[in-house]
């Protein structure tokens, strides 16, 4: 039997911000807990930026997962969105990183085909399917629970990836 | 006399980031030091962006400025591009307001008018007068030269702006 990984899937958005925690031992998964950040929407973008790093690295403290994932964004929207986006991934980004921990990344579609089956699923697909693939899991809201989805995507792929990087 | 105030600019970029201190007394500036910050281009984001953080607070450490200013992105690139320049903009603000400071963000025509006395300056014609009101300044670069020129912004704007907070 292999050690226990914990791992934390981040859902980034600066209003909010999913997370979700699981445990994989080999094939098996296990629930630990999932939630939404939500730093306020006043004030200066860098105090909000500040607020939203407290958090994480809060949860990280309270949970210490091994590993992070967090879902490459699929630019679909204007630059002023992108923009805005990216400033709080940049966050969900480098707190882990700063603690030392891998910080992988997965494109949206390979997050569903991972959970779903399909890379073109409906976000409620997700939703329950994270719910039968961990039965015992406490899904707060939807962005925790494509949180909780991105860190089953990281949990099927690390092994591989690992192995890709010992080759590289 | 009033208190010598230090302030950092900082003109973000995930392959350049330019930064400058200066030290505001009254309406005179002095220079202090400048630079350009370059992350490794290959590796993980989380990891170029740590690498990122950790610069900036390396220059935090070594000169201790009192407040730091960022340069508002105007938005003219695609999304993706914006995306890229978001994430690389959220270290630069959360950087040095996870340490108390405070962040201040100025439009790219404000910080020309600051620096030229007109928002549509050419590039080298804002690097020419920064060296013009900072005679001392080794100006390594173009984008040290920009980081320098919001700093000379924010010295002209934050005691209006800290009236203005003290009004609100």
């Amino acid at each position: 039997m292999s050690k226990a990984v914990r791992i934390i899937g981040i859902d980034p958005g600066l209003r909010r911000c999913g997370w979700g925690i699981i445990e994989a031992v080999d094939n098996r998964l296990r629930f630990v807990a999932g939630g939404t950040l939500t730093p306020p929407v006043d004030g200066a973008l860098a105090e909000r930026l500040a607020v939203l790093a407290v958090g994480i690295n809060g949860v990280l403290d309270e949970f210490s997962p091994d590993e992070a994932a967090v879902e490459e964004t699929f630019v679909n929207a204007g630059a002023r969105s992108a923009l805005i986006l990216g400033q709080a991934r940049g966050v969900a980004l480098v707190t882990p990183a700063l603690r030392g921990m891998l910080v992988a990344e997965y494109a949206a579609n390979l997050v569903k085909k991972s959970v779903v089956g399909t890379g073109h699923a409906e976000k409620n697909q997700v939703a329950l399917m994270v719910k039968t693939l961990l039965p015992s899991a406490v899904i707060k809201g939807a962005d925790a629970a494509d949180a909780l989805a991105i860190a089953i995507c990281h949990a099927h792929h690390r092994v591989s990836a690992a192995r890709m990087r010992a080759l590289a």
